[in-house]
């Protein structure tokens, strides 16, 4: 049996786990990081804590075929070097793939997060045995990772896979991109609260109020609200899928992918913002396409930053 | 010196034509296509034609690596069967390429007429050195070819590349695909014409009355009054290029291509479209995958098809 190791590296920790070849995690752990560490300190801790999380499994660095490294941020898989992670600026320009292979002497490949976890979807989660995968995370932000032909698709400068900066509406709302109408403006966190704000400040009736989180409105307390039936919430989260819908038609006639996969906190709301989306991506999209496409909910789920990390290793084992 | 037949079959004539390895055409010619004759009559002929043309270059079919045959409509390149054929409805069903390739002894691909030219421009023509490669093809209808890592590719079922049916505005013109704002309503043939109509309707002053074509309003018209210097012509040719550039902005965003290569008809425009294009693109595109990208013009032209085709066998062989 194959192991690979998982380094979900994130601003405030990084989760670490490792898997078999059949995706089952044998151990994992969360560690956290220290953005004052210079680089070359913080690759050696994240050296250090994929030892550690090996060990702690019963295993040998010896028996990893790889590591995969999934970051937020610009960066260079071929390279395996970081270019700007925002929460950690010590990382910036570091090579960390090829330094801590240096470190463990284990093959170490790195891209970004949201590939990592549509190619774990592929190999492990909601699009276990599809080749043509669209990815599509909703978060505060929007992401997303293409698969084609069962290989990571990452565009000319390693930036393919920016769905929530397709412009849905020349005319719609500014975004701090440049551009108006992306997709995130709409079904991101910040669109999704805004447009539930919008109308209980209109004095309609909701239980959204007796979810909050920590005094906030935000999607979990908009989810919750609609899974116990409010109305308003519903039609909020209808009116998110309704417009994710409208970006999938067109990613459908463009692409023709198998499957979509939607992960993110937000898509925890599941059939509350995919059943609105499948229908409206039926509506526009061409009948072909749109017949050949399933619109799935990620499984990775709290998993999928680790199994996708190790996944960017599985891929070239 | 490897040769390959390029066979662009159209309802009213095949354009057939023989290129060597360089893609230098060695010798062309048309034919008619009755439309009337069986589906089996129409392979039979079609193989004529091919042998016909081979000849005619001095050559025999044994000097030949290949056949392609680019067609409208649907089709299974992996099959090589043709599906629904619009304009020659004898043919819908029809596995044209095997049963050509056994009656002339010759490996024979089919694929769908905008692949085969995207596959063109990249071999032969002005996308040549890239492997990211987005064509674009504007005329009647707005058609798209899609190549990642220097390979076409198709989509679930081979529908992959309908460019012209992103939709750019959820709330836009209908499009009798079933969807609002596609592009292709804006930037085809018919959006182009009813935007300059509706400028002069209102009285504006325009020289395009001096350029008409049959007593019509044409894009070719338009070009035509356009490069004399007229105006309207310029800022109907300029609004095409912007619309298409908001298109392009998202797919450099979700997609981070090298290319894009603009063909078709209207495209003769040149940098009365692509400018304005260009700009558009720029200022709304994430900045990276912005200055990765490059807006040309397609250079095959009227041979597009011929030599698009025949690059369906040069990418086999």
């Amino acid at each position: 049996m194959k192991h690979f190791v998982g380094i979900d590296l994130g601003g405030t920790e990084l989760k670490i786990g490792i898997i078999d070849e059949r995706g089952t995690i044998l151990y994992k752990d969360a560690f956290k990081t220290d953005v004052s560490q210079s680089g070359p300190r913080m690759v050696e801790y994240m050296a250090q804590c994929a030892r550690t999380v090996t060990e702690r499994a019963g295993l040998a660095l010896k028996d990893l075929t790889g590591i995969g490294i999934g970051s937020p941020g610009l960066l260079d898989p071929e390279k395996g070097q970081l270019k700007i992670v925002v929460n950690i600026p010590t990382l910036n320009d570091v090579y960390v793939a090829p330094e801590i292979s240096r470190i463990l002497g284990v093959p170490v490949y790195l891209d970004n997060d949201v590939n990592a976890m549509a190619l774990g979807e592929m190999y492990y989660g909601a699009a276990k045995g599809y080749r043509d995968v669209i990815c599509l995370t909703l978060g505060t932000g929007v992401g997303g990772g293409l698969i084609f032909e069962g290989a990571l698709y990452r565009g000319a400068s390693f930036t393919a896979g920016e769905i929530g900066h397709l412009s849905i509406d020349p005319d719609g709302l500014y975004c701090p991109c440049g551009n108006y109408g992306c997709l995130e403006r709409y079904v991101g966190r910040d669109g999704i609260v805004t447009r539930a704000k919008s109308y209980l400040s209109k004095g309609m009736k909701s239980t959204i109020g007796d979810h909050l989180d920590n005094g906030e409105i935000t999607p979990r307390a908009i989810s919750k609200a609609a899974e116990a039936g409010d109305a308003l919430a519903i039609e909020v989260l209808a009116e998110t899928g309704k417009i994710l819908g409208i970006a999938m038609a067109s990613l459908t006639n463009v692409l023709n992918p198998q499957v979509f996969v939607i992960g993110g906190g937000i898509a925890n709301a599941g059939d509350l913002i995919l059943e609105p989306a499948r229908r409206e991506l039926k509506k526009r999209a061409y009948t072909i396409p749109a017949q050949a496409v399933q619109v799935l909910q990620a499984k990775l789920r709290n998993d999928a930053g680790i199994v996708g990390s190790a996944s960017l290793a599985v891929s070239r084992s």
